[in-house]
């Protein structure tokens, strides 16, 4: 496996291997790399024949007060997990190699940033698509592996690459999870062994959610209300929606493909989780 | 010489010119081509293997009350003019092919977008910059040529290729000027024949603030006053201005690479005219 510190670098990387024929997989990271981050990086070593894995804490995408500082940067441990799970390459770049000008160009998603996660983290995901715009600029990849867990990113990051006729899949891999059902995170080194316990209640919210939506309830409040139940007790929320899977528009009532989405703080830790409901499969 | 009308059609002819090795260079256009785009056209074919030139009016890049509609479209005669000037593949798309869904991703380069032209037409190179990347993405090319008549949106296509790490060179080609010294456009076929005597005034203003740069005047006060004076009898003046050629900030004094720019408007029809300034050289 490789380590590239410069776009150039990764670059000759990646064209020595395209000028081979081969197909190029892209996992983009912050690091801090977990069993999710695993599974996206088998993933691509599945669907593709040379898997770039880019590591790197995106300043554009934190706001004031967010945790970019503290954000944890294991280097020396996330390559020995990219190595095992098969990476050829792994692109970890200074925030000078990415940025080395002032910045003044942004690629903004409209409406999709705007509920959810937009809400409380303005500017996040004009971040995420700015950036990924860079990394597929300059990885070139033929496939970019995101996680189901972070809905409102893949939705965002599928209608920038189809609006922008960029020449790339997105695959989305379904979100991992502990036993007890937390999302896998790396914000959950964060939490203590009681709060990792409490944070169990959010998988909870979103299976009671599932099971009510099998019970044939459609209409969206009553679902929240009981979601709600589960996690007022152990969290602050920041908002339980149910959403329209493309539009992420709030619904009334489901029908089709929707996502019940789910952002609350344990302590001082801010989680998010979401599942996928297809009332015409469910 | 091949016509492409889909995005797909397009991508395939490049990628068969790729696969023999052959290095691509794009064109964009907004089509009623003229010696200005024959110019780019031919620098393509010399400093390319396989030149593909765009034809595409652009609505996001037109303001409400432009002239979008009005927009002369000749495509026969362009398709004629291309082939002449060497082009191997045009792609004349429809709006649909380029917009098949509501557009939700936008490029905007900050700051540059803001002076000069920017302030006339809000919303215009958000339009272009999105398109541009839309074209950077589909045709891949190794090179795009764009004219220097069109001041700010070279400056604004470079910062967002840089900033975003789009792996393509931008060159810039000299405006080619009509006997009079005024900018060859697609919008000068709306002057009468009075109008075009008269918008030679404007290369004459830009000529008045080289000669005064060279007589050894440095501030950009009188220099303007000067070029108002000419512009003033025969146009509605939008703008006149000597801005840093790299940021497009307005500078009281010239010093290093600077552009003086003028909009006016003669009769209904807004032209626009620049040339680049270097006290060092001058």
């Amino acid at each position: 496996m490789e380590l590239a510190k410069t776009i150039k670098s990764v670059r000759s990387w990646v064209n020595v291997a395209r000028s081979k024929g081969k197909k190029i997989g892209f996992v983009p990271t912050m690091g801090a790399l977990h069993i999710g981050h695993i599974s996206l990086i088998e993933a691509a070593r599945k669907n593709t024949d040379f898997v770039v894995v880019s590591i790197f804490v995106n300043p554009t995408q934190f706001g004031p007060g967010e945790d970019f500082e503290k954000y944890p940067r294991p280097l020396d441990t996330d390559l020995e997990i990219c190595k095992k799970a098969g990476a050829d390459v792994v692109f970890a770049p200074s925030a000078k190699e990415m940025y080395p000008m002032k910045n003044l160009t942004w690629v903004n998603v409209e409406k999709l940033t705007a509920p959810l996660c937009g809400r409380c983290r303005p500017g996040h995901f004009r971040g995420v698509a700015t950036v990924c715009t860079k990394f597929f600029n300059i990885v070139a990849p033929d496939i970019a592996f995101f996680g189901q867990k972070d809905a409102q990113q893949v939705a965002v990051v599928k209608k920038m690459a189809a609006d922008l006729n960029m020449s790339l899949e997105i695959v989305v891999c379904p979100t991992v999870r502990e036993k007890n059902g937390l999302a896998i995170s790396s914000r959950n080194r964060y939490l203590t062994a009681q709060e990792k316990k409490d944070a169990a209640s959010i998988y909870k919210s979103l299976r009671k959610c599932e099971q009510m939506v099998k019970e044939g309830i459609r209409e969206t409040e009553p679902i929240i209300a009981q979601m709600r139940k589960i996690l007022s007790p152990v969290s602050a929320i920041e908002y339980i929606s149910i959403v329209d899977a493309q539009t992420l528009e709030t619904i009334d009532k489901i029908a089709g493909t929707a996502i019940a989405a789910v952002a609350v703080k344990i302590g001082s830790t801010r989680l998010i989780d979401n599942i996928l409901i297809d009332v015409l499969a469910g």
